[in-house]
């Protein structure tokens, strides 16, 4: 099955990925694991919740940590163009039948609510608290220096289905990977805001979240946050990496928080705003798909996710399955 | 003077700034530097002109070398999203009185060709030929490993005018300087593609176009430059840096062509496809403005430019003046 | 057993390691992957034999590659002091029953052939032809950019053995790894030229060298040499890393010539002329000590190493086993 | 006048430069500068005095502040290999006619304070409190990563008298400037541990320090610090750089520490251990010569440089100048 001809003039303008919530154990841990540790800076927090931004961000959140009884996701958020978009989203989503809310975010104006076409939980607004510049407030910086949140991963269980919404809404794909011999897809790579992915689905288990990332500026940044976390007690917390990806060629970790949400740092893909941009084809079996180097990925990175809170996982309809690490 | 607020429904869609044609009087001395010194790899070339392209790109060419008498530019081009924004195009530079023209420019779909409110000549096109991708094919890689072509800076006698007009076509200011006595801008940063500009304004004889630049991977990557020009017989070529940016933030390198074109070696500046990113105002006296680490530029660096072909330059209606170097 | 005393004051006075001297099979193999991957330069070649030095490199070579019709190595060199040193080197070799020979050896002075207490080749000179420095020949940087040869690596069945001898020369250890059972030593770093080593011992069978090792710039050079072995032809060469090593806390990469010999990429370990720095004890069962990031090395970088010319391995003496992958 | 014949076997061993002593105004503001911002760590202070240490050295100090009513220098130390070179160093300096004496200073065995030919302070010891190793603590790892300390630089009026001097006790030449028209030295850089110096030489009012310089892991490091201190408050302590040094080819930057003291940081030279290393010769018109890149060093770096307590600077007899920023 080829991958849909991207839908240029969608129902509403999603301008990127915004910020992701956390439902977390341990309020401590993880501000040790994303503060301490990762350099995350915090914009608010009381007993109950942190606000966390990258360093040169401007609005006032890209990661919300919820104190929670489970560890667990509770949404994915959306940036949209101006306020009309956001009426849009509302309308398209409601004349889908997806359920829509207007809900009360702090820091946010009004927020839309509702899911994808597998119940994922998607929140749109188009207001946030805006900040002071702290880009070039260097002392500030520490950990990896991570600048923006760049993607989301999820593991659907029918990417081809997947694709085929986001599409809908605008998300165009820039790479994927195709099993040979059922034609479907394994995993695609979906942008809104110009680079290789706003988000991007792999096969498994799911909807589930498969990793968060962080931009950072270059792959110094990455084996400085390595050194570190092999020497502050968070060895075990490294689970892939470092490589440099086949799809996307960016630079790559992953490693996993205190509850287990995987988070990748990345750096150094590339510009894709040319609406005529070519998505690129990998074969499933292609070792250098996941890592040009050669390296294969642990088992724990093609089985191991993060719920959606209230949301049971199904099982991948595609029996497909890549290289993986002995 | 304020700056104007952003048009975000402008008249037609531009995409990103995409080539720059320069008139050169000994093609071979400009292969040995773009090619051989820089990296940018040659697409097609005949007697008269070299077509070429940086690593990450997959349009045919981002700079176009003509074979010339003078040393001069001959146009600076920009991609359209479609067919559609490209008559829309036509029939607004039309409707405000300048001169249009559909070209034939090689390896481009229909081009039109026509100007700003300066007489300074823009070309707009919707389709390039594609090519293979090359950003894998790491041995091809030489010389700063250019990735693509990232901004223009021009020399204009009236800022605030440059900002009206370029911000009436939708590009939007992330940074500027303005003149603490006069309340006038003294340089702009605008950009359509979500980094800090495509095109930016520098108080001067004008217009006159100051520089193009390269986004390259990390600083190291221009240190190697250095490196290499240094030893290569381009000691002379290098005009200044390497050095921070305090506007835009990013890394920098500045060095002349062999016809005294002005390349800018770039990395690391910042994402701003928010429509309502605050733009970052800078004091002209402010000797952090142009290098965060203080050093001023040197004296040819705000004089020095290229004409445009058969475009007389006027003088700046601006006197402020920033920190020179002695 | 712990690690004898240093013998500051040895019967002659070796200044560092110089060169390997590899045969190969194919000689047109070996270039394309040492000149043209790496990057190291040719001194001198004819049909049978390639010299070779690293950037920074002022004696002629620091690899020789005789064509062979076995995969081996002839023999590992030091450069002594001076002349009277070697002579010193002779006697003390005679004394303890060692063959000596003064050999010729193109590019070089008065060359002793000898071996160490396990019949490894050992040769000494103390002169060898000077060529014009190229460290700043930028033009001819390519590769890896390999500065200079830093160390050996050999597999020997008896550490404790090993270390005894070389230590009797001067040789002093940097870092060690115990087997804490038999309180043998399972690996250990020696050094003279004041890193942390110039012949390391690994437990194994042995005589056989695992490793020569070059210095280069930056962990930067080394993701740039991943990327292009990922894309020439040379995935399957890639053994191991990029790392950390716990010990010497060195940046690392393993790979493979196309005989088999491996080939360590290595940078930013530390000084250690003090003649009474404190040795470094690390635990054999410490997955840090390997990487600090704590990937486990694959199984083949524990068992496969290049014989030497002539000689049989023997068995390790030691049972204990370091973590290896799955 | 040529340069000497190196002195391979000097008449006492001394294996590195160790420390500087400064007298600093105001304790805490040498703190902010060495430990806040640079990285340094403290290993003991009271309320007069602070003894620091870089990343991995094992060594209680590289340099010790000591508040005082001026700003000077109080000694330069140097390592000898053991207790019996140091009384070598002594019967040698005292057979010169030079004052010695064995001075207390804290957490090193016996001291020797003696002075050099223009009565430049130097101390030697042999034994030194030996810490823990810290080069794997990645947490404690800020500013600039200092790594050790790596050089002095000097100025003297007579480089010529110098590099005999030095000469005589086992520095060895590695780079030296010649003025082409007096045959005269005008600077040189010479060594004991292996890198391009341990000390240098600059024609200039003296003797005086002119800097003292601390080796980093990677350029990158250097960028880092620049962005920090262009950001604290600190732009106006940085004199010079970043650039490549045409001498030994190392990135370097130059900055001023409260008091005036001049620090480089420094990056990849080269390893000069062999003792038939040739010197290279620079002329003291090469503009390459300072900076490989071109750049000027600025009037400031010819003239400004820290007293010795109680030791009046003379006058150079040299008069030829290099090329210095307008
Ligand atoms: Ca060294
Ligand atoms: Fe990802
Ligand atoms: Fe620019
Ligand atoms: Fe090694
Ligand atoms: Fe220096």
């Amino acid at each position: 099955m080829p991958i849909p001809a991207p839908n240029l003039y969608p129902p509403f303008n999603i301008i990127r990925l915004s910020h992701v919530d956390f439902g977390v154990k341990d309020l401590a841990a993880s501000k040790a694991f994303y503060v301490d540790t990762l350099g995350l800076q915090i914009t608010d927090e009381d007993e109950q919740t942190v606000y966390l931004r990258a360093m040169e961000e401007r609005g006032h959140h890209c990661m919300v940590l919820h104190k929670s009884e489970e560890s667990h996701v509770k949404s994915l958020s959306y940036k949209v163009f101006d306020e009309e978009q956001l009426d849009k989203a509302q309308a398209w989503f409601a004349a889908k039948g997806h359920k829509t809310e207007w809900v009360e975010r702090p820091y946010q104006g009004r927020t839309l609510a509702t899911h994808d076409h597998l119940g994922m939980p998607m929140e749109f607004y188009f207001k946030m608290d805006r900040l002071e510049p702290i880009h070039q407030k260097y002392a500030l910086y520490k950990g990896v220096k991570p600048l923006r949140i760049d993607h989301f991963n999820c593991f659907v269980p029918d990417v081809d289905a997947a694709v085929g919404f986001y599409n809908e809404i605008g998300f165009r794909v820039t790479e994927y990977t195709e099993d040979d011999e059922s034609n479907r897809l394994w995993a695609a790579w979906t942008h809104r805001k110009g680079g290789v992915h706003d988000i991007a689905f792999t096969n498994g288990t799911g909807p589930r979240l498969h990793h968060t990332a962080f931009w950072v500026p270059t792959p110094m940044n990455i084996i400085d946050l390595l050194d570190l976390m092999a020497t502050t007690g968070y060895v075990s917390n490294i689970e892939r990496g470092p490589g440099r990806h086949g799809i996307s060629n960016a630079f790559f970790l992953y490693i996993l928080d205190p509850d287990g949400h995987r988070i990748e740092i990345y750096c150094s893909d590339y510009q894709t705003v040319d609406p005529d941009l070519e998505a690129i084809k990998w074969d499933l079996k292609d070792p250098q798909r996941q890592t040009l180097w050669g390296a294969a990925a642990p088992r724990s990175w093609f089985e191991h996710g993060s719920v959606f809170e209230g949301l049971d996982p199904a099982p991948s309809t595609l029996g497909a399955s890549p290289i993986i690490a002995p």
